[in-house]
């Protein structure tokens, strides 16, 4: 379903290179598999897409006729991986839900908490919050501000259809104020961490209530822990990918930029950040993740790409068939000469600038990889989520870090803490 | 009208650290204002507020409320230099604008483009196209798409009142497609390039369209110009964040990040990014520029950015008055445990995460600068433009590079050129 091409990093990567790195690939599969390396009690994502049931999916299916019958906009308020995959899957499908959806408790902009409050106003909102704790200060407090609104609108019984909480199966205060409340709920498992959490009810309950087929997601995903089971890097693309870039940043390659010429993967880009930064940016160590829409990005950040430090190397994201394409028109003018492309379609172009680019950034010194779906679709979503979640946690036990915790995001927090109960 | 504050960067940047590089920084400001240094062709920016005329910015004045009476929507169709600024400003100044502005020719998504021609095509419109040439590919691919709809549409006579094309003032095939179709032009200047153009033309006539006080847009620039005119590092903040900036690439600092509080910065994150990375990244050298949208993206890079590999500094931009506040109600229940924040603005608490997050990377190895503007309007938009501009002129300088050229743009064209006429 994802075809993987490295041809991009010859010169850079010699068979040596990964035979070296081969007993550490092997050991992180044992390791992973075998739930005996580190962070091992969050490692309930590997076997998700096989655990999922039918009725839950069905359940949900039914719910989400119910709140997509009573609604306008869909609230859903969430931060880091109780954000990022929703709007990710979503923005992949490219607006093809069948309920808008509204995001809050991703940060503490005024203007936009303010901005959102007017847009839903007159209008008929469900609300999805999904925390595990109920107490990380953004959604809680968003969460707070919404929810007064709809009381006041709806008042408490009626409020009961339209707040559904994805939480804690038993503690936290999200838990609590459900319970308190009559709200529905849905269970965040605790062997899956945040940003591992995209296939669980995290990321599952709210694609369905927008309207997204997680049959399909999760369908793609069964295919992808299935095609990706065995430390074969031959035909293992998922390891091949977690090995190559370990490669890389043994040789000084210290950032990865994750490219792609098509903007609808922009928060799968964002996803991928907090998936690999997180999960391995610790003990002073870490591939810097960053990302790029293209072309558009090429006409700012290309020039340093080409030609500036070479400290860097290239992911692309592509896919084959576009939802739509746009046909160039003739021009009996031609004054811009653009008539030779005439006839064909704007994606054309744009599959012919990546190809331009990957090999104009391989000659000038930065090696590349591509990641192709054939679609945009829920079942290629899917399988592109587990590719890079199994990915992420090998590469992470390779380099030799927990993957799965992230204590480096209390740092702030504290601070952040200390200084608003001083007032 | 903006704060510069450097005292996260103590241990880091040491007094011998300035004195060493006080040199090189007279030097660099000798050659831009002499117009000696490399690239001194493209230094026109350098006092183009002073030189923008009055009469100018009447007539446009005259030509936007025209714009705003006949149309629902601007489209505005540009890449890169003729992108960035435009949207950044918008975003910014937070949707003040009184035609909303939909953009074009920034991309070659098809999925994109196909959205936006059925968005428009019942509703009235003018275009404003952006390219010095006419020929970069992007939007002279999406000119030709709307003209012919608009074509259609609206017939050649009206046309000429529907399409505006800001251009060179003499070459170019969009200089010829005015010409040969009667459509209003304007000039954008030989001597300023596209990321130093936001100031140009290039940024004013769509921002004049959408209907942005340009008057106070350029009254902040001029008093940018001024304020950072003479090479003294304890009074001038820009040459301060040249100077510091490059004291810690130095030092092994090789990624920046432009960190701030308020998502709507993303695109003068964006605009910067080009600014810098196009401006520096040459020669294999330069710094890295990457952005972050907090508290959102605490959530996801936050772990990297506390404990990841230390080849980080970072810079803050922090507004001081957001446009709306939004207060955090009491709740009874308190199951969340925030009541001792309740009657408080949620901006509040967004500025004392800010605080932690200076002090908690700080703390963690990750040196920070904050460059605090009082509000996020047109006056100091433009102020925070000149300074970045001056700061990235005497930056490159110093950094040893001629930061006004591009010449690593063209490597993935002429490959993508001559793939496509191969057909």
């Amino acid at each position: 379903m994802i075809k993987f091409d490295a041809h991009y990093l010859k010169e850079s990567v010699q068979d040596r290179d990964i035979e070296r790195i081969v007993p550490a690939l092997y050991k992180a599969h044992e390791d992973l598999h075998g739930r005996k390396g580190k962070g091992a009690e969050f490692t309930g994502w590997l076997d998700l897409p096989s655990r999922i049931s039918d009725s839950f999916i069905k359940e949900l299916g039914q719910l989400a006729a119910e709140v997509q019958d009573q609604s306008d906009y869909l609230v859903s308020i969430g931060i880091g991986g109780s954000y990022l995959g929703i709007r990710a899957s979503l923005e992949f499908l490219g607006g093809i839900s069948k309920l808008p959806v509204y995001y809050a408790g991703h940060n503490m902009s005024s203007d936009q908490l303010h901005h959102l409050l007017q847009t839903i106003q007159d209008k008929r909102v469900t609300v999805v919050v999904i925390s595990k704790s109920g107490t990380t200060t953004e959604p809680a407090l968003a969460f707070r501000v919404v929810k007064k609104m709809l009381e006041a609108k709806y008042g408490a019984e009626e409020l009961k259809k339209r707040i559904i909480c994805v939480t804690d199966e038993k503690k936290g205060a999200l838990r609590a104020i459900a319970q308190k409340n009559g709200f529905r709920t849905f269970t965040i498992p605790d062997d899956v961490g945040g940003r591992f959490s995209v296939l669980t009810p995290v990321g599952l309950v709210p694609l369905a209530l927008a309207g997204v087929d997680i049959f399909s997601v999760m369908e793609g995903a069964r295919k992808a822990q299935s095609e990706y089971a065995a430390p074969d890097l031959d035909n293992n693309a998922c390891y091949r990918y977690a090995a190559l870039r370990n490669i890389l940043y043994g040789k000084g390659k210290k950032i990865e930029v994750l490219s792609s010429f098509y903007p609808n993967l922009f928060y799968v880009a964002e996803w991928w950040k907090q998936l690999f930064g997180e999960s391995e940016g610790k003990g002073h160590k870490g591939i810097f993740p960053a990302s790029l829409i293209l072309s558009t990005d090429l006409h700012s950040m290309g020039q340093w790409m080409q030609d500036g430090e070479r400290t860097v190397f290239e992911t692309f994201i592509a896919v084959e068939r576009p939802q739509q394409d746009a046909a160039i028109p003739a021009d009996p003018q031609d004054l811009d000469g653009f008539n030779y492309v005439a006839g064909k379609g704007l994606d054309f172009i744009n599959k012919k600038a990546y190809e331009a680019t990957a090999a104009a950034h391989f000659e000038g010194g930065v090696p590349n990889m591509t990641i192709t779906v054939c679609k945009a679709d829920a079942v290629h979503l899917g399988h592109l989520y587990y590719f890079f979640e199994k990915a992420c946690g090998i590469s992470g036990y390779v380099l030799g870090v927990n993957p799965f915790d992230q204590p480096g995001v209390e740092a702030y927090k504290k601070k952040m803490f200390a200084l608003l109960k001083r007032g």
